[in-house]
């Protein structure tokens, strides 16, 4: 049994985190911390678990957990851990931006198992990748393991709402949202950062731009990206070459139909499409924001780095409509 | 010409009125006041009018006007005009609540063309119905005029977000709202009270009660209230009865078929259909929460109280889709 | 190991009964028959299944199986039993609405475990219930059981669109539905039957009209039911005869605060709420349309006709947005 | 006054034609051609005009009209115009793609006013272009009129459900779409040939690929479309030439912020917005696909060839929710 707490656990990835562990079956949740919600059952703001827990909001107690969840937000956690007198042997994963950065002060691990198991394995301290990231990544991993990327790369990629967390704000009310797409951040979104650190990771020579164009979507889960560069495989090779790269990775499939992002709702997946036009290969990528995208990757990581069946919890019924 | 003013020109009611104005054959903008946004372009708060006009947000200049449209909110117009120094000969349409009781101590007629467009034609100052009262009195009040009602009255109505105005909240927030439904304030909603006034005004010896349930609706505009109550008349003598009733009014149709509330969206119509099952008649009542509901029927008691066409400026293209 | 087939598996509910069967820890699914996709993988149609099983559509084979789900179609299962030459032994879950009615010519048991949980135990064929009945009848039980019951009841409830089935339509078309909502079938829906048999089989002598709108609502998954009537109880009384009621019935939980339906979408939960207003007892009750509406029950079912723990296979991640 | 006919007046693009000619000032709707509901109100399948018109479908009347609309859907006008015998001086406006090609046999002139006004005022037959074709193509004319398209062009565009029409398919159901999205035809969209054509018009030396992904976006109308490519411009230049290019166009602006697709729903504008990141210049581009993107544009093009005000009866009232 891994024993776990959760940091910051009144929010969308706290929530997502909860909705897992409470079926997962070699895990013990021992607490869930919340500074604006404690005593507070859990399903005051969760409310879809009512009936699966009957857990309260309350105060951290690391000595009775292996690992915590830390969901405080982006730009929160390095004060969190200079704060707080945590034991050295207390394992980390870190949903937030803080510590993704290669060259971090934390000796975190960048958490994408699809690029980085075996250093998982032995982590005691991950930084979870971001859900655009994570999406967009899957879908180049196999062109830089093998070298391929000589051109620009052009992505753009639709979020759902839960993407910007719960926080009310002018572009999630759903007046706004509702029937509505905008783009934002155009070329300059933060992630961009830790693609090109993922991509140099498997081929460092890469120096071309990466275009990327989010755009907020009108659903609430769920990311689709559409990828393409210019490539000399066949599209048979390419379909061999990528189906190779995760023929060890549980969580990814290439199917042979265009995908939706509807598919892998309420999933761990990631379902990946090529298709070959001229000279350029297009990848379509989708995850699910919240569980691939985030919590669900957690989980995975923490299934390896314990050692479980990296599956384990994560046989989640799709919501398929 | 009729010169009109906005106040509190930033919401959703005043920006629906700009949607209409505009365009109004026969209006003048003079000016739309906002104290929040006062100096800048509507079109950085109403972006939809982008290329339609260039009017600026600014003070109130009641010397300019014939007319002004209270859009402040419910429970700021009695403040408002006791602090403002209006003309005598200012003409007044409140869209909020605050004078809309029959014993107001503002001369406020209750702005429901359907149902008082005599005095309607010669008042100054208009209390503006609700829009949930508006949706349901248009399917009560041929039965009260007929002095049928003798039982209680069942209705459930929902209602699109734009009824609960601007301010980002818990159950505004997309990913909260996007596919989901709820309850809100059954059988207390405060439109219950104008609903009933309505009836009595018709019909003074009705005393039974009217069950309200309403329901908030996962779509942006529109109310659909399903209506029902025990009524002697077979459902032909019904639709004779209520085509009868309106065939004055140009804004409600009696509908042959069930009506979506697609249909009425972006209209100042109401779509009525009737049915009868055992002793029971069902009304159903469709209109555009913030047209019908709101704004449009602000316009339309505009139009009654200046001599002008009932149905000028708002002959306006349905959304349809 | 429980060894189970499925007839007619192209459609809404076999698709649903997949995405549950994968992932139970006791079930072997033996074969998945479809006559229109015979030779195809299942992940041909039911697309979100990719990378979770390589099963293909094929041929019925009673002898490999313990138990059948039939998901033909309303008015297709009389016939199929007649024209195949089931085993005697072999279990049947019917999810149409052919055997539901309590004098059915097969020893049907309506397979409602709140209702009937001694009896499925020892059934060997099943009625599913219906997914407005469920929604409803679950809110009504604890009144039938306790006699209250004296007056009309009136019910309103609003259905996701996957309760019409794949078949497109014109009010299937995201063109027409999307934003939209309508009434259909007032007062006349086929699913009353199914309701009042069940209440009367608790309380024999009510005699009073079931008022039943259903709504058309502009989502996927779930179902809201509002139900009120008159009631003898104070809240507090109904809320402990509430709790009691379902004190053993793990998928049912009545929520103190106002459950919105996307609460239980991808669950097989009910939640139910309960307010007070004068003499009036009014019931909210949400479930998912094809969890407990259809194929969760059905598994639920499965489970305790097989001495399985009820909620086996049914501890389903809620989609939560 | 305009006499107008309509030829395929039970689609989507004909009922649109419809909500706008209803309230022109200038047009006197003749017929409403339909072989499948002749005889039959026109609010029977376009329901969102109850109350205001009672038009009835009907066969064609040539001799009555000074202008047709063919709204019989792609491939099927020169069948049409080869079997009907048109009066050489009827006017055509065809909203098929039939007709679009600069070279097709029948002295059609493509109807993109922006592009060609001088042409359509002297024109008597319009191909009405493509409602991508119509998005792209207006972030891209001021580039093309000054020569400075040198590099590849990439784009990505995300469209409403009515774009593809009123046939009920796998991908326009409701429990399809709603929540999802998916790309289609990628690299291959039969609109590129249009767009190719107006820029060669414009920019005859540009030679590089046009690269088109398009995606069905879950929402009923408008399309927004991002739109990239290496531009020496600075920003403001930028801005001077597409403020230049359109000075003269009144149904398209230049934003200064982020425009969302919800902005031009129910209008017959385009909205385009300017941001450059290093050498690339990013337009982004929206309108409604059934207006300037289709109906709209097609009665802007009528009051261009009959000399009316450009604007006349397409000063729309927007959405704006």
């Amino acid at each position: 049994m891994v024993n776990v707490g959760i940091i910051g656990g009144a929010g969308y990835t706290a929530g997502e985190l909860l909705r897992i562990l409470v079926w997962h079956p070699t895990v013990n949740i021992a607490f869930v911390q919340s500074t604006s919600h404690a005593g507070h059952p859990i399903t005051d703001v969760h409310k879809d678990l009512l009936g699966d827990t009957n857990l309260v909001f309350g105060e951290a107690d690391y000595s009775a957990v292996d690992v915590i969840f830390i969901c405080s937000g982006h730009g929160k956690t390095k004060a969190f851990l200079e704060q707080s007198n945590l034991p050295n042997d207390l394992y980390i994963i870190d949903l937030s931006t803080d510590y993704r950065p290669k060259n971090n002060d934390g000796d975190f691990v960048y958490g994408l198992p699809e690029l980085n198991k075996e250093s998982i394995e032995t982590a005691s301290r991950i930084a979870n990748p971001g859900c655009f990231a994570t999406c967009i990544e899957l879908g180049l991993l196999p062109l830089a393991e093998e070298k391929q990327l000589s051109e620009e790369i052009h992505v753009n990629a639709i979020t759902g709402s839960t993407g910007a967390g719960q926080n009310p704000t002018v572009t999630s009310h759903f007046s706004w949202k509702n029937n509505n797409v905008a783009v934002y951040k155009a070329f300059t979104h933060q992630h961009l950062a830790e693609i090109t650190e993922s991509v140099l990771q498997l081929q460092p020579d890469y120096s071309k731009a990466i275009n990327f164009i989010p755009v907020r979507g009108n659903f609430s889960r769920g990311i689709m990206a559409t990828v393409y560069t210019d490539c000399e495989w066949s599209l048979e090779e390419a379909k061999e070459k990528y189906q190779s790269y995760y023929s060890e990775h549980p969580f990814v499939s290439i199917s042979n139909v265009i995908p939706d992002v509807k598919q892998v709702v309420n999933t761990n997946k990631c379902v990946l499409y090529l298709e070959k036009h001229g000279d350029k290969l297009m990848i379509v990528s989708v995850i699910d924001n919240l569980l691939k995208g985030a919590s669900g990757q957690a989980v995975q990581n923490m299934n390896i780095m314990f050692g479980l069946n990296e599956k384990e919890g994560l046989g989640l019924k799709p919501v398929g409509f």
